[in-house]
């Protein structure tokens, strides 16, 4: 009879039959068993372990780690006793049977859509994404892999976007970064083995997106890509091994609990992959991963129909869509989903076009996609090249995206909504307690106190602060404002009071009801520091 | 034996079986027959006819219109002789045959999607909507209607929404205003018989629709609205009575080759009706509308998912999308179906602020629109309540929008299309052969003559002309420009030439290149006057 291993992720403690196994809340749980290596693993295997507490069932599916391994995980979503019994085609690996205690822990869980348009932690925890991108770091030398987590650790982004195949590039090809473990079997397009995945590959994969949860970074993680300039195939794969290649993804990685699902960047420059593969890619996600993680599609030049069922949020490409108010709520009402500007362009001196913003207009782009009550991703191609390998940051926009997310988290709990959004194009909040109005790159010299009349009853007070967000500044306004008779449209204050502006761009007001502090979920949550 | 007359489309004449019927191509074919008046001839009643010529065959829906009269219409797509045989489950209109012969005609047939975001005729003919609002001109006195007529006439509107059933408001209960006629059996709340609908209502209606569609004007013809404030109770029907009224409407309209379906205005104010009633509600249209007229439905508050296969192209309000450039493209790209801004604010003086755009804006808001790809619809309440009744028009948009008409039914015949569009934001046309720019309330002085470098090459020349949108002139710019060498993005004069702008707002540019005049299909369409 064949050991059975039963181990805490990454820990190996040998196991009996009588040692209570424990694992935390939302943690990752591993059952390890010895096989056969022969034939075809990759493609023969058929395993999953069902793991039961009361009503609740979850099959998360099992896969070959190579050398004769097989693994099955599972992230508990509840504290207590998780029984589970194997299924496999293979015999040696069938009707094994073990238990698992989930204790309690400080993991929050996956992050789901909150609020329609918003997220939050299964443990109910608010989630305000405030991404950057480092498509490529997971394929750098391990000294750059450091110091791009360092640089992580040190900045206010909570989530990444990074590629699972590395693109085609020669430097990936000789050299200090030559890449020596591909997600197939082999080194080269002349013998790349795609009916064999490379454990070892994935096993490294495994452990940067680790690293990055480990930093509280939900990872971003773009299955498909195109970017192959037709040289190692990994863009023009059959169907079969797409499938196969989703199902060992979600084998491998569906446990952890900071993952999203990027069904792909680009899409539409994978040429020889429709819409319609990625409907039933998408189901696949979908069906074999039992924690229901975030699933989206990233757009070229053909937007994937986000308004099908299986597309939790909007992951968007579209520039235009965040150099001007108003367009957010748009995309808001029409996908009824959480708007991410996953790309709008990049804070850089890149050759290219895309990589060309000053750190003033990428940090503006990104409160024009928050006062829409959308969110938005950061990216810097500087000399650096962060976009693509991470390192270090060196633009200016890091800094002043971090003080927007402390307003954005230390503000209504729900999340930013647009106020009054078909007239008043750069207000969000929540109506009758909380107003964010930002100006963009005009000067005003004044801003009559007028809100829209939503919620407002005469009498009720506001405190207002002038944000400087260039230079990170909040500043309160003296004194405070009262609602005097309200209009059809709107309310102003009972003595008309204009306030003073500097003259100044980047300039924003916050204005919150004074005896209003929402109760209970509204207070600051963890890790959200307040601004002031 | 009954007698079975065959009609001309209200010119009746007797006719026998060896009689000789002819109808225009994409006129209306009536088969007119006499049955019963017992029962309930709107709920039981199937009646159809099978209208054959060669491989092609049509099969429209019958209905009753009172007092023993049955009609089925027909709308021939083709010359030829069309053969014909009824069925019903009234013995007494069963099994009739007859045949009409379709003659060549001026007409040029209902307007499908062309090209993606654009519309043509059946004929081919491209159709560029520019739309205006009359909501409930046909529940209007005569002499208004005629007015109405006379000032449609005047005008370059192409297309009118209307109301297919009356809001209900009280100058509709006294006065000389008094609506006598019902879509339903009855006067009132207290006697309406939403078991019966009321054949001399939907004559008057039709002899409107005709009205409109007789000046060359398209009849986007709203089904069902909100506006009932609780009173007449038809926007509560229940979903039978809803059922049989669609397909009530389409069987008097879908002949009639200028009608556009608006499933509903705005839709979601119709607060007992889901999206997905809505769903069942296109697919009846999209059922027993044998010609397949457009179909679209609008929105208030709640946006249905207008990529829905059943959906022809967005019938959008959301102002925002045509205060600033760049939204309109947006929509093309996530909708690939033809983006209507058909609700843009209104030019008026109205108490509500939807109402409240100077003439000066809303010319502004069609050009963004069109600039973007798209089309928009005017509408007028100043004092004369133009979006509600008709009437005349007072305001100075719609001389401008005619001028836009003109220039863009001078443009490229297949359309407008954003040129650039996530770099440059206020350039349209057809990449290589014909730009348009705008530039909105801005007031440059000066533009460099540089191009999006697609489709370009040096040498290219290019003749440019000033329009100034507002005071609708066109000036030529004296000499030429020719493409020097291409940068990555760009292309510019070779000299360098820079316009002199006269820093005035709503100015815009055309720049056609010289000895590019397209072939055939651009040669101006039928009643599409050049600008110059």
């Amino acid at each position: 009879m064949k050991t059975l291993l039963v181990l805490l992720f990454l820990i190996c403690v040998p196991a009996t039959s009588h040692a209570r196994e424990r694992v935390e809340k939302y943690g990752v749980h591993e059952i390890v068993l010895q096989g056969k290596d022969a034939g075809n693993p990759f493609i023969d295997l058929e395993l999953s372990a069902t793991f039961t507490k009361g009503a609740d069932s979850f099959s998360p599916e099992g896969f070959y780690d190579g050398k004769g391994t097989y693994r099955i995980r599972f992230m508990p979503p509840s504290t207590g006793e998780w029984r589970w019994v194997t299924r496999s085609n293979h015999p040696e690996l069938d009707g094994k049977k073990g238990s698992v205690l989930a204790v309690e822990s400080a993991n929050k869980g996956p992050v789901r859509v909150a609020n329609v348009h918003h997220f939050a932690h299964a443990d109910g925890t608010r989630f305000y994404p405030f991404g950057t991108t480092i498509y490529e770091w997971a394929f750098q030398p391990e000294d750059k892999k450091l110091q791009t987590l360092a640089t992580l650790r040190a900045s206010a982004f909570n989530k990444a976007r990074m590629l699972a195949v590395p693109p085609y590039k020669p430097n990936y090809l000789s050299g200090p970064g030559k890449l020596t473990e591909f997600p197939f079997v082999g080194t080269s397009r002349a013998d790349f083995d795609f009916s064999r995945f490379n454990p070892v590959y994935f096993q490294n994969l495994e452990r940067d997106v680790k690293r990055l949860s480990d930093l509280g970074i939900q990872v971003d993680l773009i299955l498909f890509r195109p970017y192959d300039k037709g040289q190692w195939g990994f863009d023009t794969t059959s169907d079969a091994v797409n499938q196969r290649f989703i199902r060992y993804m979600v084998a491998r990685f569906a446990a952890y609990q900071g993952i999203w699902w990027s069904l792909a960047n680009e899409n539409s420059y994978i040429k020889h992959l429709s819409d319609e593969d990625f409907d039933r890619y998408f189901q696949i996600v979908q069906k074999y991963d039992p924690y229901g993680h975030l699933r989206s599609i990233h757009n070229a030049d053909r937007i994937y129909d986000y308004n099908k069922p299986w597309v939790t949020h909007v992951s968007l490409q579209y520039y235009n869509a965040v150099k001007v108010f108003g367009v957010s709520p748009l995309l808001r009402d029409i996908f009824r989903k959480p708007i991410v500007h996953d790309e709008i362009n990049y804070e850089g001196n890149s050759a290219s076009r895309w990589g060309q913003l000053s750190g003033e207009e990428l940090t503006r782009r990104f409160w024009i996609a928050l006062l829409g009550g959308a969110y938005a991703t950061h990216g810097e191609i500087l000399d650096n090249g962060w976009i693509g390998g991470g390192g270090f940051l060196a633009g200016t926009s890091p800094e002043r995206i971090a003080f927007l997310r402390k307003i954005v988290e230390s503000g209504p709990p729900e999340g930013l909504r647009p106020i009054d959004q078909l007239f008043v194009m750069n207000a969000a909040g929540k109506a009758g307690e909380y107003y964010l109005y930002y100006f963009g790159d005009e000067r005003p010299r004044e801003w009559p106190f007028v809100l829209p009349v939503g919620e407002l009853k005469k009498g009720m007070r506001f405190k207002v602060d002038l944000i400087d967000t260039w230079n990170m500044t909040v500043e309160p306004v003296p004194g405070s404002f009262e609602i005097g008779e309200l209009t059809r449209y709107r309310a102003a204050d009972k003595n008309l009071r204009v306030l003073a502006l500097p003259g100044k761009p980047y300039m924003a007001l916050r204005i919150q009801r004074i005896g209003a502090m929402p109760q209970g979920e509204s207070a600051p949550q963890p890790g959200a520091a307040a601004d002031d």
